[in-house]
């Protein structure tokens, strides 16, 4: 009998059974978030959000480190500028929140409507991105060459009406940040969106100890009126796809649709070339399904809200002083440490209720490290340490290691550490292992993503970037097998042989992937 | 001839001139704010927002040592949660952005229209408060005495359609902070309200250097709903008094409309009692009128975005080499001291332009200290230092300190310290002179809000805390004056003689004063 046969672990579904199910009982046993009663919107709780937290400040300080600055852009804008937009934008999406009116009054009847005097002149959309106000200011910031690079970036909160929700991957209401930024020369816009693709990959990577693929999108999946569309790639547990941030070159034609327009040295009027990128609230999710488990969610120390947490055994008898004062002596002494960069975040967790219970609530948390400490502990100086990442031993019990006080407070930083690289190696070879190279033909891809139904895995393959009908034909053919092409990597293996779909030389390498 | 009258100061509108479009011009000479073509929603640029991501920094430290946790609750609210409240809030508030359509399609001629066949079956309201969504929220997460107290705070935007509306201070959308919190017991709530109150209190001396009176609200003036109200009250350059945050015990009525009840250690089931308290981007409007002068903006070191800024005078010649290394070696040597318990936040400002009309950019955005260096300064190891709250020589010439880089290394983070302590100190001294404690009759009051129009500061009277018709002709009195009731200051002077308006003998002191 296998050993693993006697763990019973802490959520009731398993991400074999029902990955689905299984995320949505993670989100809500590790009290991350939960339904708000408004359609497609969520509660973000404490714990999801000091997760949002910890990604904001990190992310922060890396946009700032790039030069660029915060502002913030109104909630509202005017229909006419989306009238604008479609007449430049193909791909121009429609479903939007809309404001029609700014009074509420009694229906006679104990009820409230809109009142019908209060109705607005023009209809006020709330903001599914910035991009078109963001525009509108750059047009009156931009005056001279002396006045770019222009680089912009605002954290807010934005609304695309969903009809399918997914807490965290898809809400009608989600928090990002956007940035903007306005060039004199295509090739300082394309070092900046490269430059924050690169931020995104090293942020995903490091941060979120989530192993990504940094490529340019087909031309399929552009953003509707850039030259060229980047993005970073993870792969989930159930071997989809998440994009978990993009970048976008937008040539000059953003700048033309805003006039966007500088002086340049030469006193000559030119168009600038704009860029934009953002992450969301989504990444939450990709962390969820990256480093969740049948116990629950596995948070990377660098985002953790708390890194530690210490349970102290509390009997109700007078000799819980002491063991408070112990496990209070603890907290003071590891708040002093480092790990990460960062002051260790500790929490004491004195609230009433059996310890055990309280363990298990801070497992499916995915708290990093955890100490259960009882009177005879104190007594002798001595810890009880539990990793999250290692919470089941062979036999089938909790892996707790005792060890002196010493010993923990001289190792937790290096732990932290050990951790978040742990979990960042574990999702690499997990990742690594799912990416198939032998498809060379459709009938491959296509038994690919039939036979493995559950965990297909993405297919790396030959692109011979087809255009026009050509391309046409793929994007149905792919359609029908709901697969996507993900993206071409930007450290691209050589491409190999010839293109799966069009039998042309290939001249890149993609992934074909499910995605969520 | 006065000396004074030599000063060419930065902005065209001096405050005494009048006050109102001095506002607008620091605002826009700072490049703090600006109009955003949707009716009264505002562009925070990055000087402004900076103010804001410091201010948001410190007080949300605070927040968090209170033990209090962050959450995001939903832009929407279901209408029929304000129906629900309408019914019980008399004050009920009805400008609001009502959303009713979630998607837009062409009108046949080139525009936008929201779809018809897209209208909501129930309006959403964009959040004026989260009041009503955390309280359903709480009603979900409070289930025993153990759960008790439920401290969550919420930084967010939200939108109050008004129609009168100036930059910072009444904006249609504007961001904030709105803490919530259950408790068990009318004392346990108490004192949770007066935390926040004095956590507000500290802040603004502390954090904004802008003296302010903590007090409670008279009964008109309470929040609807709330059983009591506490403010924090500054007093601007213009005499007018500033609401700058709130503190409310709201008893049990909002945990009865929420359903906010939990199982007491004896198994019974009771109501929680609530308060609630917020500050918002109106604070930056009281830093404005506390600190500016006719140069533009003076922000206080705690909440500057830059506290020293560099200016190299470059002159496009080989020599500027040596002088841009000499400043980058400033601005390393600056960044690694600590001031107000932070990191020093330098600027090395290398745009081209001249020197000079850089130094005014920079005065109008009150950055603390201004360093210009020249080629020869570089050389001799000296600098030349411009304190903004010492702008001007009594000869009317720009007031700089020429010393040797040593020196002004071992004095830059004390001389930060001493422009916040000076800011303080200088705003105190102007609101204590003009308060005024000789008013005793109506006909007084009258007179002096009559007489000196332009700045008449506030009174300090007796009040008898009149109710029912007494208190209405009371309002109704100060209503004819264009006066308001600030608030009675927690540490009251003993109250003096009878009350001003009803002549019975006075219970405490109030404040009586214009306000924004």
């Amino acid at each position: 009998m296998n050993q693993q046969t006697a763990i019973r672990h802490a959520l009731s579904v398993t991400r074999k059974a029902d990955f689905a199910a299984w995320y949505q009982e993670v989100i809500g046993e590790a009290e991350m978030a939960e339904e708000s009663g408004v359609r497609g919107c969520m509660v973000i709780r404490p714990w999801g959000y000091g997760i949002w937290e910890r990604i904001q400040a990190r992310m922060d300080a890396r946009i700032k480190a790039a030069g660029v600055e915060n502002c913030y852009f109104p909630l509202f804008i005017p229909l006419s500028y989306f009238a604008r937009e479609a007449e430049h934008v193909e791909g121009f999406a429609k479903e939007m929140a809309v404001v029609t009116h700014h009074r509420l009054i009694g229906d006679g009847k104990g009820g409230l409507v809109p009142d019908p005097e209060a109705r607005l002149e023009e209809p006020l959309i709330v903001r599914p991105t910035s991009e078109t106000v963001i525009g509108a200011a750059m047009a009156r910031w931009v005056q001279s060459w002396r006045d770019l690079p222009l680089l912009t970036n605002q954290w807010a909160n934005v609304v695309r009406w969903e009809m399918r929700t997914r807490m965290f991957l898809r809400t009608s209401e989600f928090l990002w940040q956007e940035g903007h930024t306005a060039h004199a020369t295509r090739e300082d816009a394309m070092t900046e969106t490269l430059r924050a693709l690169e931020m995104y990959r090293s942020f995903a990577e490091e941060v979120l100890a989530m192993p990504v693929i940094a490529g340019e999108k087909p031309e399929n999946e552009r953003f509707p009126g850039a030259v060229a569309t980047y993005s970073i790639e993870a792969m989930m547990q159930d071997g989809k796809a998440l994009q978990a941030g993009t970048s976008h070159y937008l040539g000059t034609g953003f700048a033309e649709a805003s006039g966007i327009r500088y002086q340049d040295r030469e006193g000559q009027q030119a168009l600038c070339h704009t860029t934009s990128w953002g992450t969301s609230t989504r990444m939450i999710g990709g962390v969820i399904m990256t480093h969740g488990d049948d116990d629950g969610l596995r948070v990377p120390p660098a985002i953790a809200p708390q890194q530690v947490v210490i349970l102290p055994m509390l009997r109700d008898t007078p000799e819980d002083e002491a063991l408070l004062a112990y496990c209070e002596a603890l907290r003071a002494a590891l708040t002093k440490q480092q790990a990460l960069g960062e002051p260790v975040r500790v929490l004491l967790d004195k609230r009433p209720g059996k310890a055990t219970a309280k363990r298990w609530g801070w497992v499916k948390k995915g708290v990093p490290l955890i100490l259960e400490i009882g009177g005879r502990d104190a007594a002798g100086g001595q810890v009880s340490v539990l990793r999250r990442d290692r919470l089941w031993r062979e036999d089938g019990k909790v892996n707790f290691t005792a060890m002196s006080r010493e010993a923990f407070l001289d190792s937790a930083a290096s732990e932290l550490a050990d951790i978040q690289t742990s979990l960042h190696r574990e999702a690499t070879q997990r990742r690594d292992a799912a990416i198939r190279r032998d498809v060379t033909s459709l009938a491959g891809l296509e038994a690919m993503f039939a036979e493995h139904e559950r965990h297909p895995g993405w297919a790396e393959i030959g692109w011979a970037r087809p255009a026009g009908a050509a391309l046409d034909a793929v994007i149905e053919t792919l359609k029908r097998l709901k697969l996507t092409i993900r993206n071409t990597p930007m450290d691209a293996p050589e491409p190999r042989g010839s293109c799966l779909f069009t039998g042309a030389p290939a001249v890149e390498t993609i992934y074909v992937a499910r995605a969520y």
